[in-house]
C-alpha cells in the first residue's frame, strides 16, 4: 500500500509539454549510477524558486537566487547533480557553481544566468568539474538517457525510489499539466527539507504569479514533512512554466493553479516522507481543532519530530502518551483536558477523550499503526483550524544508514 | 572511560547528613526490581523544586508545586516510585498523588503537604495504590533496603546504571555536603528532561535562597543535556536542606553554594546523557565565540538534537557537514565564514577554519569521536560567550529499546 512510484509509473512519467531532459552517469557518485540531469525548454520559461532557510547555504542556492533576480524569473533550464553538494566550499565553490551554469547553458544555447543549478550529496567537497563537463557533453549526444524517469533517478542519493508526480489543473480558459520530480530521504525537515525538486508546467504564467503559487504550494507540502528534524544547506524547489499549453493563469485561475501545484508538491512530499531513511511506512498526522493553522502545524511538527513517537509507531506500539507529551512541549498552549486522539482513517480507534485514556483494543490499535500510511488524528478542542503533517516511522536501519555515510 | 558510577561507588554513596532513606520492590515494575524509595529528615527541611515546562503535567508535579507553595518550602521528605508515571490520569490521578503524599507522610510523622512525591514510568495508567501502600509499610520495617544507592536504583526505568553525585562546598563559615541521585535515559531534553532528581544538603539555607541556587544550577546542568529532544510530563528536580552542618548559606556564601550545587547537578546530568537509551558514549559539545550565552546554548542544542550528527558520531564518522548544517538551522544568526570546528580535548584535530574545510587525518578524527566523552568544539567567531551541552551518540539500540516499551 506504499505511495511510492512503481517501476511502470517511473517509466511512463512525462514532463509538462515544452520541456526536454537528459541524464547520465558522470562519475560523481561512487556507485557509478546516474548522477547528472538536465531539464530544459527551447525558449525562456517563467521560473520560481523556494530555498533553504539554513544560515549555511550551498553555492548553487546562492547562485540560483542571484540568477532568478538577474533574469526577473525568466530561465531556460536546470542542471542538477548528485554525489556532491557543493556546500561549505567557499569562493571556489561559488566559482564552480557559476561554471556549472555556463556549461549547462552552453549545452542548450542559453545565457549562463538562464541555467539554474542544483547539487546534492556530501558537504565540504569540491565539485569535480572535469567529470561534470564531460557528463554534460554526454547529455548533448546520443548516449544520454532521455526518459524523464531517468532524470528523476539521477538526482537521488539515499532515496530507495525516485519521486514523481503529475496532475492536470482545470482553469477557466482550459487545462494545464503540472509534472515534477524530487529527491530527499535524510536531513528532511519543515521549512525546507534536504530536498531538491524540479516541477514543470505548460501553463502561461508570469514569474511573480508563479512565485506566489509556489509559496502557497510549498507551505502545504514540502514544509509539512519531517524525516529527522534536520534541515539541509541545499534544499531547493524550482518550478518552470513553458507556456506550451497556451492556457494563461490569470487572476481568475490563480487559486486553482496554486491548489493543483500544491497537490503535485504534496504528492512528492509524501513520497519523500515515505522513503525516509530506514522507513517502513508513511505516517500522516492530522491535527484538528486548532486555534490557528500555525498552532495545528506546530503541534503536528513536534509530534513528527519526536524519535519516541516514531520508534513507537515502528514497533506498532500504541504508546499514545508519547504523542500527548510531544504536543505538550510543542510550544503551543494546548489544554490537555480538551485533547482527543484517534488512530486510523475515519477515527477507527479512540485512545484519548478530553484528556483521559479510553479503553481500547490493543490489537486493533497496533494493527492501525502497522498500516501504510499510519494515520494519527489529534483534536486539540480549541478551534476550527487544522493541518496535516507527514513523517515516517523510525527504524534501526536509519541509524545504520547514517552512521556510515561519508566513509 | 565512562563517567557512569561503578558498583563500588554506588555502594559507598551517602546522602548529606540529616537524611535517611529506604527502598523496596512493591511490584509497580513488572521486572520485580526496586521501585519505591523514601528519603526523609527527622525535622522540617528547606526545599526547592524545578519542574517540567510541558503543558501536560503529571499529577505528582501538580501536587508538589501546590505543596511547596502551601508549606513555604518547608518539607520533610520525598516518596518516589518507578513503573507508573501517574500522568494523564485526570482527577483520579490527582487524588492518587494526594493519597501517596498522605501514605508517605504517615510513615515519617509528617503532615501530608510535607511529603513531596515523584512518579516515573508508563503514562496514562493509574497508580496501583494497594501495592504502593503495602510498599510503604515495608519501608517502615526491617525488610527495607537502607543504602542510598538502593534508593537511587529504585527510581530507575530504562537506565542501565543509577546516577549519583556528591560534592563538598567550601563556604565562608565552613563546608557543607551536597549529595544527590537522579534517573533518566529516554525523553530527555533541555528545559527539563524525563528526569527525576533528589538532591540533599546539610547546609542551613532559607527556601527562597535554595530555590535561586537550584534555578542557577539547573540552567547549567539538566537544561544542558539532550538525549532525544523529547521532554517528559514528569520531570522534577528537588533539593532538600537539613541544616545538619550548622553552616549557614548567607549572601557571602550563596554564589559558592550555587556553583557547588551546579557541579553536583552537572555530574548527574552528564551521567544521564551518557546513559541515554542505546548510547555508547557521552558527547560534550563546547560552543564558544557566541554573541551571548543563549546563542551558544541554542547552537549547541540544535547540534545535540540532530539525529544525523548523533548517528555520525556513533559511526565514528567525521561528517562535520552535519554539525555545521545543524548550527545553521539553530535559529541563531551564525556567520558560516567565521566558524571554526575541532574534535578532541585541547582542540586536537581541526576540521573547519573560518567556514572552510581543513585537510585532516580521517583516522585521527574518527578515533577522537570514538572517545568517551567525544568532544566537539565549535567556535562561532561572534563574541566571547560560551556554553557546554551534553548528549550521547545514537545507536540502533535506541530504536530497539523504544519500539517496544509499553508492550
Amino acid at each position: 500500500m506504499s505511495n511510492l512510484a512503481t517501476d511502470d509509473a517511473v517509466a511512463a512519467f512525462a514532463l509538462a509539454p515544452g520541456f526536454r531532459c537528459a541524464a547520465t552517469a558522470c562519475g560523481l557518485k561512487k556507485s557509478g549510477s546516474l548522477d547528472l540531469a538536465l531539464v530544459w525548454a527551447d525558449a525562456p520559461c517563467s521560473a520560481a524558486g523556494v530555498f533553504t532557510t539554513n544560515r549555511v547555504q550551498a553555492a548553487p542556492v546562492l547562485v540560483d537566487r542571484a540568477s532568478l533576480a538577474a533574469t526577473g524569473g525568466r530561465v531556460r533550464g536546470v542542471l542538477a547533480n548528485a554525489g556532491c553538494a557543493n556546500a561549505v566550499t567557499g569562493e571556489r565553490g561559488l566559482a564552480d557553481a557559476r561554471r556549472m551554469q555556463a556549461i549547462g547553458a552552453g549545452a542548450t544555447g542559453a545565457a549562463p544566468d538562464e541555467m539554474l543549478v542544483l547539487s546534492t550529496g556530501v558537504i565540504g567537497v569540491f565539485l569535480d568539474m572535469d567529470k561534470l563537463a564531460a557528463g554534460v557533453e554526454v547529455l548533448k549526444g546520443p548516449d544520454a538517457k532521455r526518459a524523464p524517469g531517468d532524470a528523476a533517478r539521477a538526482i537521488c542519493t539515499t532515496d530507495t525510489r525516485p519521486k514523481i508526480a503529475s496532475v492536470r489543473a482545470a482553469l477557466p480558459d482550459g487545462a494545464v499539466t503540472i509534472a515534477g520530480f524530487a529527491k530527499g530521504a535524510g536531513m528532511i525537515h519543515p521549512n525546507m527539507a534536504t530536498m531538491l525538486s524540479i516541477v514543470t508546467t505548460d501553463a502561461v504564467i508570469e514569474p511573480a504569479r508563479l512565485q506566489r503559487a509556489l509559496a502557497h504550494a510549498v507551505a502545504r507540502s514540502f514544509n509539512r514533512i519531517s524525516v529527522d528534524g534536520d534541515m539541509s544547506t541545499n534544499d531547493t524547489v524550482l518550478v518552470l512554466a513553458s507556456g506550451a499549453s497556451g492556457v494563461a493563469v490569470d487572476d481568475a485561475g490563480e487559486a486553482a493553479f496554486a491548489d493543483a501545484l500544491a497537490g503535485a508538491c504534496a504528492s512528492l512530499a509524501r513520497q519523500i516522507a515515505r522513503d525516509g531513511e530506514g522507513a517502513t511506512r508513511l505516517v500522516e498526522l492530522r491535527v484538528t481543532g486548532g486555534a490557528s493553522e500555525r498552532q495545528a502545524h506546530r503541534v503536528g511538527d513536534a509530534i513528527a519530530c519526536s524519535p519516541l513517537v516514531k520508534t513507537a509507531i515502528h514497533g506498532n506500539d500504541p504508546n499514545w502518551g508519547r504523542i500527548l507529551a510531544a504536543a505538550g512541549y510543542s510550544g503551543e498552549a494546548i489544554e490537555p483536558e480538551r485533547v482527543r486522539l484517534w488512530f486510523g482513517d475515519g477515527d477507527a480507534v479512540q485512545l484519548l477523550d478530553r484528556g483521559l485514556p479510553v479503553a481500547f483494543g490493543a490489537a486493533a490499535a497496533s494493527g492501525l499503526l502497522r498500516s501504510d500510511p499510519a494515520i494519527v488524528h489529534l483534536d486539540l478542542g480549541l478551534g476550527e483550524a487544522s493541518a496535516i503533517v507527514w513523517t515516517c516511522d523510525f527504524s534501526a536501519d536509519y541509524v545504520r544508514i547514517n552512521a556510515d555515510y561519508t566513509t
